[in-house]
């Protein structure tokens, strides 16, 4: 259950309330408080204390539909996505950031074909511990400097809490992976943020614990964010993961976060990232998460997957086109 | 390997080769012989008697890129699909005929929306013995009525052997369901047809067992194989099947044949089907197969999936500003 | 709703009220009206004909606990399993019949080693046309050939409904394979065999459609039903499949059929068949089916998973100790 | 691939060549160098300055068979799971403290029926931020006291990075839990805590990538890692998860680290852990985690699948029985 609490309540209050409904209290408009959704009936005290009350069916809660109806909208610098945008923001860059000549490539790709996010990893989540793992900090220091000499807006990822607070200071957008989707120390900080959230699905994670992952950031008190489709693990094994469409579709339904989807992780292999980018941009997605690399095959990591440059114009080229047909605007 | 013998080669003689070797044989243009794919070098007797030899990696041999490059064209009537046509084909109908009056409303729509095939299945391949089975016999002879009075095209369904001769007889292309996706007699059968076949992916079948399967329609001397995804089980629950865009995309890069989605299966909510359908044709398929019926709330089968008319029609014209936007032909 | 008709109704009444009411009819010890689970009320025509009514909660109905609360007792020759026996009957033989030679070798196999059941291929489900497909209908005359000279039970199985009545006429045992798990045909036919049914599950079937496939053949009136786990495909392929132990136990839980395990075809691999095997027995399963062959390197199918006759003989020695620890007898 | 370098190697030089082989360095007997599994020759530095050279297939390279053929053992207090010693640990408690009255009741089972490690969460990996997240700090404390009145060991979870120190400070064994697994930081403070460490794998977590995260502690120079099966997620949802025996096997086969079974969560309904627990017994596992409370029915958190007291009795004397026939002892 969602309670606003009326104007005119201090936060003494709301945090006594809070307390004796075992609710989780965060700020917005007004203080909100919300309980567990098994809590179908509020008692007098809440009554009387709400300017609104909001009864829901599970633990998606805030970015449920029942509760807010309308898409929210990402602010990033001076522009937008969701809300009633119609926009899809392209972002794009390598995998891993590896060299300030690879990752000023990138951005440079990004300039000359008006992308306005570039991303890369310092921290990767790698499943061995025999691989590289990120420049760490260094990579934070290069990408920021890329932000300031080509005035991009910056994603990469969080992996585990022990970095979460230099990236979230480093980053415009905070990605966390789909290795920590349940990291609850990763969540609970980027609620704190203040900052954009891009939260990625675990790739063995229902659609529900999914949203519920949101619900962590969204509790505390950060209404921005957006949920990324990247690939689910299924029996198939000729392409890397399963891209789950009817999943993004069920997300634009059911809930009122925006959508972003990441074709590169989910297939795999570059071949089919242009079809998959065109498919997801015809179901109206709010934005694409694309790898590119100046050269793939040195890629450091996911080098089958990451499109070169002359690939990436190209697609850039024929989204543009279907945006149009679509009715959408491409960020 | 596949061996195309020389066209002086006869009948008698390739059939000795066929034994000698154990493989399956078949006449195209020419004899044409695929033993195993572990089998890497012809012996003298196949090089003496062969025109060209393919080595093929696996088992996905007749159906592989590395046989034919080219698409295969899918004649129905006096139009195709496949090939270099650009062409992709609607096809809708109900879930199941269940009555003169309903299957013929079907038909009056398609007529109205410029659809070309109409859907509906007699021998439905429901899961228990205790709901609506189909309406066999009289279900096909419904569709040969519809297809006389309105000049459409029927698809419809194989369950099992037990009728594969009369659906083989009745229908202009013959759906081979998911669920008999592995039924070698129902295979070999359509393999015998001379009838274009639409053969689904079973939801737990990879895309290797997939593409193999459709060699056994390939290697009977048909090759009017489309393949159809239409969603696999995975661990996700909130929509039906999960739709495999990424296995779509894999079979468009590896095979030679035509490939169909089906969204309405795949999501199994009529809210989704049309983001689906949107997404499925900028991908560049070669056909749509979305499930409509005059009144879904009262369908005997697969009710919350079906599209009303009007959610079809909508559906119908925002694919075909799509279509022109990706260079491609709705027919 | 299963309603057990009172002994007076005629075979022609019953008729009628199977009609009126949409339901499944089959003679038990009296006439057995199955409805769609979704009546939950009876009216009064049925009422009045009814001696017993039980209205279940899903389409597992004749197979259900709320409906008998025993396990069903399955009889081969002389000899049960199920019901109150403790029996855990071993199962064994090679995958494929390939020769008279082999087939008699697995025989002796079983002589030696007390095993009453032979199981061999003979109509092999095969995913590729290009490999061994099973000797077919010669397979069968050498298992009858086994049956005469050695007193072994034989099962042997279906892969689809043209061959299904040669099946049903040389089996002691009819195996329905997994992927006929659906084929309506080949479930009718075993309803109305006669002869003790091994169902195996499809490795894409959830367990709810695999007992609702055991309802066809129940009430086609054939209450010697067994249920067979094999494996199920998810994301991991280190094994050949994952053995379903959950859901194993689930239908002991649930369901009144006896429970097979056949752990070879589960891991794909033979050095892990002994340890599933006593996992299997410990479980209390009803039975287990374990693939022998004189020589697995050499066999033409599923070579790597086959036990070679020493691996067996030190297995069934283990299986019998722990069958006694346990108080269970093996058979 | 694995160095063992030469005893007389100091640690200014070991370093060097770890830096200039990009490899990951530790102190175990020696000290010990892991490259990339990719290196399959060493170069002349590193063939000079090795006592023994490793080559690996991939990147499980310390928990592998080619590396070590014998079992690892893990010493807790005065005793030992692994190795020679045909142990199986039992391991019991609640999901989560929740009270002191609750916890001692169940330190108490244990003393009662010789179970020697007590097992209780305090940090909740719950999947929605409104229900019962665990007692933190206090609950370690609690666990602290039955520890030094009941003489038990403790096992409990790390969540994520944030309170790792503290579990690390708190536990006998170290529990990092499945939703965890990919968590490097996690895994890293593990490999350099010095305590017995018990991986969870993730549900959605193939065995490669399991035994990796293995790796992870193993280079850290922790040579005390459990592997424990708990259940993937599959397509089946009549239980909670379907646990893994093929993978246990395969673990077994192909790692030389103990394997403990968590049948509680697997199926996550208390009426099927008993038979599981037999099976994996059965299996030969070295551990068993079996969930229990005093009042399963009032429990903060897995309602469903904890035993209650008596029925972890009855298990437990099964288990005796069924060990001494397998020749194995039960601590």
């Amino acid at each position: 259950m969602i309670i606003h609490l009326k104007s005119s309540t201090s936060e003494a209050e709301a945090k006594v309330l809070a307390e004796q409904n075992k609710a989780v209290l965060f700020k917005d408009e007004c203080f909100v408080l919300v309980t567990s959704s098994k809590v179908k009936e509020a008692n007098a005290a809440l009554q009387l204390a709400a300017d609104k009350i909001v009864v829901t069916e599970s633990d998606i809660q805030l970015a449920g539909k029942p509760y807010r109806a309308d898409k929210r909208t990402i602010q990033v610098a001076d522009w937008s996505i969701g809300g009633h945008t119609q926009h899809t923001v392209l972002i794009t860059g390598p995998c891993s950031v590896e060299s300030e000549e690879q990752i000023e490539a990138s951005a440079q790709l990004c300039v000359e074909t008006g992308v306005r996010v570039l991303r890369a990893g310092c921290y990767k989540p790698r499943t061995s511990p025999y691989t590289f793992q990120g420049l760490g900090l260094n990579g934070l220091l290069l990408l920021d400097k890329m932000r300031q000499r080509f005035g991009l807006r910056i994603i990469t990822e969080i992996r585990d809490s022990s970095h979460a607070d230099e990236v979230i200071e480093y980053a415009d957008i905070v990605q966390v992976g789909a290795k920590a989707m349940y990291d609850q120390s990763v969540l609970r900080k980027c609620g704190k943020s203040g900052k954009p959230v891009l939260l990625k699905r675990g790739f063995g994670s229902t659609l529900q614990e999914f949203v519920q992952a949101a619900e962590f950031v969204l509790s505390g008190g950060n209404s921005q964010v957006m949920l990324c489709e990247r690939g689910i693990r299924t029996f198939e094994t000729k392409t890397r993961f399963t891209l789950d469409l009817c999943g993004a579709v069920w997300l634009k339904k059911h809930t009122n976060l925006p959508v972003i989807i990441d074709p590169s992780h989910a297939i795999g292999f570059a071949y089919g990232v242009a079809d998959l980018s065109r498919a997801s941009l015809a179901l109206g997605v709010d934005g694409l998460l694309i790898e590119t690399h100046p050269n793939p095959a040195e890629a450091l990591s996911d080098a089958e997957q990451q499109l070169n440059f002359d690939e990436f114009r190209a697609l850039k080229n024929s989204l543009s086109t279907l945006a149009t047909a679509l009715g959408r605007k491409l960020i």
